[in-house]
């Protein structure tokens, strides 16, 4: 197969797009598609400070490596999770790849605010990786809001998107339906969250963070059975195999026919409300928001093991 | 395995319902799941003539079987579609069964309307599945409204609604979205469509046919590549043995929570209004139905073979 932009050999190859790249033009429709994602949607507006999450996988340096590349203003933000064996090689590792590239990468340690992610395990009766995911959505949006950042780019991909589309699909979702996107705009503390990652794979990300030499870490979270959503990704990707660029369709096709119609949809009675937690000031559903709520829970438990 | 209802040995397994049943405890499940679709959906009022599109395969005589069994007034009408070395064995065996239950038939042969699915093969330019399954709800819609019948049964069942409700909503199609449900309601010259085994399984059905001894017809049209939605039923068949319940789930949750959304949807400029076709007289949305077209077509090209 032949590249089709410059019909070299290709070393690519997308049945989605009917097309094959060598390695320096699929650099070149990596960056196109996340400028595409990123006009398109207003993810960004001009000589905005972005922060992005940056956990050290492929998606986050991935991100990290593309936006520097477009020539946005970016720094990262990495969340040591104090998971024994796991959370300080991958920070590390990530430290090592943002210092070679020149990136600038903050560093959140939820140790030191209490919420070690194995403690937490201890102290809440509840499935940790939804605790934990909680947490980082938390003190990203926090350390976004209180550093002057107005934009939090992740690195979800297409198969994370689409994959939670399902999953709201599923159960017909009408709240999660309205609000699911590329862009989520910022209001109040909530700064903007977007997702420039939106229209390319977990293979394209992969294949990009490859042929880039990008030394991301590869071993799932010790806490975790697996990545999420992994039975929605290999339905999809069984669909894909059938009828090539059927994700993108999907997803596309909701945001300019499916969405508008969910426009509006609540939550269910009193749910939509929010309330600056009593202790952090950040949005909450209630008088205290859920992170404060499992902090307390830590410290009890600290407080009665002494 | 013990039947849920009496204990004896269960025959039929059903994950999804969390039980068993024995065989006639699983005829009483049958029936109720007919029922309580038939009660939740105002299908069918009371003494109220109901035609039943019968193909003879195991959805349409379950269908026949079960409606007569929950003391509605039924009537079958079998479409014979021409087809050489398939309509006539068919429909033969249709009518035997109809004839040894009491049930009365009546039969329309496309052909004595000039629409023999052979020459209409030859004369349309388009997938013939297509044009076939337009004519078939033409002339059940028409034998209804002509003959007093003010509902039209079909034999979907749970896999049907949830692979075309799949489809749908993978294109967002809002139009077919906002009407697609167990009931649609008749209007002008449209008669009531109802669906009253959209709560049991192809798998259930054919369980049902199997324990009732209901001889139908289990080979595919010679026309046809296979059952439609084949790809759509596999994907929901694996999602419903990771999480059986799944398929009625999103099937129910889409009526109550989804489809309410779309409420009103239009086709596109244009696309929503109905005429009266010009040789018919049934709804079309232009000066000639789809159908009376199609006829036309096949007239011509017999009159230039001629």
């Amino acid at each position: 197969m032949k590249c089709k932009r410059c019909g070299e050999l290709a070393a690519v190859k997308l049945p989605s797009h009917h097309a094959g790249f060598c390695p320096d033009c699929f650099e070149v429709f990596f960056k196109r598609q996340a400028e595409t994602a990123i006009r398109r949607h207003g993810m960004i507006k001009p000589g905005e400070k972005v922060l992005v999450a940056v956990s050290g996988g492929k998606d986050s340096l991935a991100l990290m490596r593309v936006l520097t590349d477009l020539g946005h203003d970016v720094d990262g933000l990495h969340v040591h999770l104090g998971i024994p064996d796991s959370s300080d090689p991958v920070c590390e590792r990530t430290e090592a790849y943002c210092q070679e590239n020149g990136f600038r990468l903050h560093v959140l340690r939820t140790a030191e605010v209490g919420l070690a992610i194995p403690e937490v395990k201890d102290a809440v009766h509840r499935p940790i990786c939804a605790v934990c995911g909680k947490i980082k959505r938390h003190y990203f949006n926090r350390f976004a809001y209180e550093n002057g950042y107005t934009a939090l780019a992740t690195g979800h991909n297409l198969d994370d998107e689409v994959a939670r589309l399902f999953a709201n699909t599923l159960r017909w979702d009408a709240a999660y339906l309205s609000s699911q996107g590329p862009t989520l705009p910022g209001e109040g503390r909530f700064v903007r969250k977007i997702k420039p990652l939106y229209r390319l794979t977990e293979f394209e990300t992969a294949a990009y963070c490859f042929l880039k030499g990008i030394n991301h870490w590869k071993a799932a979270c010790p806490y975790s059975g697996g990545a999420s959503f992994t039975g929605h990704k290999k339905l999809f990707a069984d669909l894909e195999d059938r009828s090539p660029g059927q994700k993108t369709a999907f997803y596309e096709a909701f945001l300019a026919q499916g969405r508008p119609h969910f426009k509006g949809a609540s939550r269910g009675e009193g749910q939509d409300t929010l309330y600056a937690c009593a202790q952090c000031g950040f949005p909450s559903s209630g008088e205290v928001c859920g992170v404060c709520r499992v902090r307390e829970l830590v410290a009890k438990r600290k407080g009665e093991a002494d």
